[in-house]
């Protein structure tokens, strides 16, 4: 298995715009998924299930294959056990946000949130009338640091909890998780622990998950995760939430039949297939990703405001700019607040090592 | 290409109850999908997406795919041409309803519907706290008939309109159906037309799209409809909702972004491969299916409540049970209503001829 190429098809893809290819132009390092193609796992169940010509209407007397696919990996993987019967499945993240901002929060509701973030999450809460309250990461000697004081007496009702962090890559230690734990106990927030990168954690950095460090915590806890990030395979639309939160478990149980809609069954073997049997592939993938992550670090320098990301492909840092390059703009990750990072950029080095260099090569020095 | 063939995998399969086969005893002809494969468009189109390995966010800047497509069925096929910005993609068909329902009527607003109907229609709208009013059925010398007049003064605010309708398989004439908009026109009734069984119309009837009767219809009607029925691809989840009510265009624009999700990239590849180049497996289909409707109607000869259905692959008749074959029970169509279609059974002949003939065999005469 390579990741050393990139495939000149997708340039032609009915999915838009993508990475490029050094011999077209532009090379769109702002993207949110990896330049690589699917982990040989995934591959090969979905041609299983596509040449088993079975796509009648679904069933599963045993329980939902994701929801104990999910199980089984968080206990393997993270140590900690999911409770049984409290695993929902959704069609990805920015639903399950909605999902909880609807049933957690009313118009006006500040929800807590570490500032930069993931662009569309910031456009959701506002869309849905809610007020972002921002907690700033902050560049230190020491790396991206917070107080998570600012929230208090912001009426706060949800803290939604990135973790690994977007965009810079932090892995939340056990003593930072804590004191949110306590801060969300004492204010009585609901937590949406966004724990989509964890696969992603890089070697010296351990990945806790959120509902895993009390009872009291997963009680307050929405667990919301996918395969689709690690395994590279958005489009294939599933998602997981562990609901802690009894009434919201209660609310979701009584709405509608089918309301949110259902990821269909091959988004549903393509998750299984990446947790059950993708560990390989996935390893690999993180070699590939921590010697980008230290060419990026390497061609940085030392300082500025920059610290390797300790989990995720991306790379969140200040004052770069370049030709035929597109990268993420700074502003998107704190729009509609009032913290400035305007000042940085995105990189996305989930791409091959000469893809990466020529990235590097077309920007300027920062 | 054959249908004549039970796929034994499909027994062994994740997706849990199915037909069976004539070896491991019950037939299982309750079952909603068809006992065939995929039409080959189809499974070259997933095929050509696995190969491709493009999993990563999809993007289309040139406008939905599946919309287009759909756009398109309508106008060759129907003679209907959708409005261009009505149309939004959804999970399923039930999702389409549990929407429609949740927002233009409330609890305790009645629903009319023609009785007997899909069971999941009637148990989504009694868990929506609304009230089913029944348009029933019935059997008559000339076919399937109804009065619609049944509903005034039942507070209604909605019709859900089956059509082709399930169980009876009745394709409704441009007469019904220009009486039913007068009523809705009159009581000022939102229109959902599922029309997901339109490709499986048989020669002698037409489908008339219940949108294409006016402009005034149109305004007043949901348009649901899903290639997942007639080209056997139900858990590949993709359905579509055009909708010409204004109001409910705005508050669906103005819901949270991702509320409902959205079906994957190969649940909307199927859906395009189908409708695009799928018509010729459908013409072999509606062959196959025509032979096996008329096998049922020989078999139940005359004098008996029922009518050879004019679409779907659906047989709706009185009086039948039988040892080793699995049918759908007639109440629960009619479940929580005061309807009574305790005396009937729908049976499933999308099969081979041999497994039909042994569905036939094993069931006592009617």
């Amino acid at each position: 298995m390579s990741f050393d190429r990139i495939d000149e098809t997708r340039l032609r893809s009915g999915s838009g715009v993508k990475w490029g290819s050094l011999a077209q132009g532009t090379i769109g390092a702002w993207v949110a998924d990896m330049d690589f193609g699917l982990p040989p796992a995934v591959k090969a169940r979905l041609w299983q299930e596509v040449e088993r010509e079975d796509f009648g209407y679904p069933h599963w007397p045993a329980g939902d294959p994701v929801v104990t696919a999910f199980e089984q990996r968080m206990h393997t993987r993270f140590g900690w056990t999911p409770t049984s019967g409290h695993t929902r499945v959704f069609s990805d993240l920015i639903q399950v946000l909605q999902v909880v901002v609807e049933h957690t929060t009313a118009p006006g509701d500040g929800v807590a949130l570490h500032v930069p973030t993931y662009p569309p999450f910031l456009a959701s809460i506002l869309r849905a009338g809610r007020r972002v309250v921002p907690i700033p990461m902050e560049h230190t000697a020491d790396g991206w640091r917070f107080d998570a004081e600012v929230v208090r007496d912001q009426g706060c009702e949800l803290l939604v909890l990135v973790n690994p962090q977007n965009p810079t890559g932090r892995v939340f230690t056990r003593t930072e998780l804590t004191g949110l734990a306590e801060l969300a106990e004492e204010l009585d927030l609901v937590v949406l622990s966004d724990e989509i990168h964890a696969d992603l954690t890089y070697p010296g950095h351990r990945h806790v998950p959120f509902a895993s460090l009390s009872q009291e915590t997963a009680r307050r806890t929405v667990t919301a995760t996918s395969a689709t990030k690690a395994f590279n395979i958005a489009a294939l639309r599933c998602a997981v939430a562990h609901i802690g939160v009894p009434a919201l478990r209660k609310a979701l149980d009584a709405a509608p039949l089918d309301y949110f809609g259902q990821p269909n069954t091959l988004g549903r073997a393509a998750t299984v297939a990446a947790w059950q049997d993708g560990d390989s592939w996935l390893t690999e993938l993180l070699l590939t990703l921590r010697r980008n992550r230290d060419a990026v670090t390497r061609w940085i320098g030392p300082g500025r405001s920059y610290h390797a990301p300790e989990a995720t492909y991306l790379a969140w840092f200040e004052g770069a700019a370049g030709a035929g390059v597109k990268l993420s703009e700074g502003w998107e990750f704190s729009a509609g607040t009032d913290v400035d990072t305007s000042a940085f950029v995105r990189v996305n080095f989930a791409t091959s090592p000469d893809t990466l260099a020529e990235v590097l090569r077309r920007l300027e020095t920062p």
